[in-house]
């Protein structure tokens, strides 16, 4: 078999079989194949595609390229959860405690932020002594002990995709729907779970710009996990603007706290409730979406969530008495305020702009070896739909240096736009698939 | 200027500016760009193309990575002719010393063969002591002295094509009508003649397999030149089956002193006397092509070619007495006959399987290194349309080795088609293209 022949079939339109994408796959990741036919080969995907049976054969080919975790060992239909990365979103903070506390295992590996959006495990680490460098058998123990562990990524979960996004990172063969999609489900499928539920974004702070393409994305990602014999579903939900009021490393676990503690921002608790519902039907722990619905309220009304959000904590040695008096996080030495520039209603929050602020300010990396400040953030006080008078503050901005809180009041301020006309919010759900050829809307919305 | 947008642009089907074009070609050639990023360009230029505007600009941009021979010492109005390659393709060792019989300084590169197509300087160098390697002062001196010298490709000429295409040989993207362009334009631009006659072959032996596919790069070549200041032509020879009767170099050769002596095959005429007059006429040494025309049978019939070969070759330090006695030419140890295998007309000769079937007699390279053997070769006594009683020679195998040669006769028996029908040979001259727009048929069709 030669790499030349495959690019050329490729760029005439052709399908590659099974066999052939298994080779190429591990050709490029052993070096046999160089980098400048693998960049060829994407690019000729980027024109002609890849069709379901290629795009699945190419994501096994990558979840095989290197570990998979193995969940045998854990009691139940585990469940994982993964999105496609805002701003401001710290969803699998409020969602991870809800679930396990409603005895279904998750069994996480997540990844850092880089760039405009934070990650789950910077977040966590604002929890002194946190550990992500848990044994393979210390994370299989807490999952069956507490219903609950988050690892971060190891270094050879599919090493083919690293080594592919890293080249097309470099040239122009991103944003291709099968390349992304079987690059974010090599490393779901890698990690074990029974079941995945899907948070694609789509908005202008996502990577997805409109519904049309989101919805592809997510058939497609639905479509290979089901290929492969997994529970999947998908939620497609808004990031127009960013997600809750906080953004930052702190200030989002304090609002994830105070989610627990049912006191939630109301587009935050929608797509909790979202993904939520989606994660306990497929794990067998409701026989509904309404009666998932009602488990997950009574389960924060009743504290048993933020207990159990004290309880993983503790389990990976961070200090738990910080769930229960957030005012024990560090504070930044410096709030500022962002001002309404006029007076009028806010009619959108480039929530880009915020993130890129906020990683400014410290609190996100500009490639993978920033340290990060997680003292730093964005609060927003206004929110698309609300009035503001001239001066008001739309946002507090907390920085540990003066200039650069400056330069982000005015990032901020920036990323605001404020008109006469009052506009509502976009709908945070904007669709549900939960077969790549079924799109439904739930009821919630 | 970052390449990772200009292959975003191109892969998004828009048009690159000169000065983007320059920067690519630029910093390719010096290694700030790595060809990884180069071959997705390429992929992408496969599909989205170039507009002529960025072909020419890309040709350019390739000249001048390199060296630019300056021929404007030469007295008269300089004439280059470049044929895209084919089998049994002698058509220069005849051309070049008509042309420059009848005044027209003729100054030439030349390249080696690779492949199933020969080249012109191993065939020269079937003439003992023929050197190409002359002094560019040398070079001029013979061009003033006897109108006629032939080079080969300096190591610095359009440096740029020369990474590029072997970066396109694997990484499929060779087949892209505007990088042929570009890339046959920009040797020759640099090679420095006022005048350039193209001779593009079409047929089942060419790269160009179709007629639409040789008239669009014909038209793309001429294009080209008369943008850069060039007085151009193409004409498009049939290639279904080899030129002339001789496949090999020492053969070749003899078969070209015949042609100088008046006694050439009727097909390789025909290629002679349509890319001759063309080049007298850019020349401005004929009125008309009627009139070049004559002037070419008068050149040929006085022996005043033939002289001007003989003084060639000696101008290089060849021995001139192989061109009165072609039976100096060493022979090969054996001679062995491809037979009909059965009764019919020849229907079809398969060019690249004769041109592959001498390769592997040792007369061609497989690889740049590879040493060729000048005494071997494929003289078919029987062409398309000629009648073959089973048994009858259809062609005679020269080979220094037994079993090669045998492997020879199998091949190139296997190459010809023989059935019932008689099928006449397809014209030679399947059109002339002597501007872009204005696709002419000439009289001598």
């Amino acid at each position: 078999m030669r790499m030349y022949d495959l690019i050329q079939r490729k760029k005439d339109g052709r399908r590659l079989t099974a066999e052939e994408i298994r080779f190429l796959i591990k050709a490029y990741t052993n070096g046999a194949i160089p980098d400048y036919q693998m960049s060829a080969m994407l690019m000729a995907i980027c024109f002609q595609g890849l069709d379901d049976r290629e795009t699945y054969d190419l994501t096994v080919a990558m979840r095989d390229s290197g570990d998979c975790l193995d969940l045998s060992k854990v009691r139940g239909i585990t469940v994982d959860k993964h999105s496609t990365g805002g701003v401001g979103d710290k969803t699998t903070l409020v969602l991870a405690p809800v679930i396990a506390a409603l005895g279904v295992p998750v069994a996480k590996m997540s990844g850092r932020g880089l760039g405009h959006t934070g990650g789950t495990i910077d977040k966590l680490e604002c929890f002194p002594g946190f550990s992500i460098a848990l044994s393979e058998e210390a994370f299989l123990e807490n999952v069956n002990a507490i219903q609950l562990a988050i690892a971060g990524q190891t270094a050879n979960l599919a090493p083919a995709d690293k080594k592919i996004y890293a080249l097309r990172d470099v040239t122009a063969t991103v944003d291709q729907m099968s390349l992304i999609a079987s690059s974010i489900m090599s490393k779901k499928l890698a990690s074990g779970s029974d079941a995945i539920v899907l948070d694609v974004k789509v908005g202008s702070g996502a990577f997805m710009k409109n519904l049309k393409d989101a919805k592809k994305l997510a058939e497609t990602m639905v479509r290979i996990g089901q290929m492969a014999g997994k529970k999947m579903a998908a939620v497609i939900t808004n990031m127009d603007e960013p997600l809750g009021n906080a953004v930052g490393n702190s200030i989002e676990v304090i609002e994830a706290i105070e989610a627990l503690s049912g006191r939630g921002p109301a587009d935050l608790m929608e797509v909790v409730f979202a993904l939520g519902v989606k994660m306990l039907v497929l794990a067998e722990a409701a026989a509904d979406e309404m009666e998932a619905y009602e488990r997950m309220q009574t389960c924060i009304a009743s504290g048993a969530a933020k207990q159990k959000m004290a309880e993983w904590v503790k389990a990976q040695r961070g200090d738990p008495s910080y769930v229960w008096d957030t005012g024990k996080f560090p504070q930044a030495a410096y709030t500022m305020e962002a001002k309404a520039v006029k007076e009028g209603y806010i009619q959108a929050i480039d929530a880009q702009a915020i993130g890129t602020a906020c990683m400014m300010l410290g609190g996100g990396r500009e490639d993978k070896e920033s340290l990060i400040d997680l003292t730093v953030g964005i609060y927003l006080t206004k929110k698309k739909g609300d009035f503001a008078a001239k001066g008001d503050t739309v946002a507090r901005i907390y920085a540990s240096d003066a200039n650069k809180g400056q330069a982000a009041v005015e990032r901020v301020q920036s990323a605001y736009t404020i008109g006469g006309q009052k506009e509502e919010p976009s709908a945070m759900i904007q669709a549900i698939i939960d077969t790549a050829a079924n799109i439904t809307n739930s009821f919630y919305i």
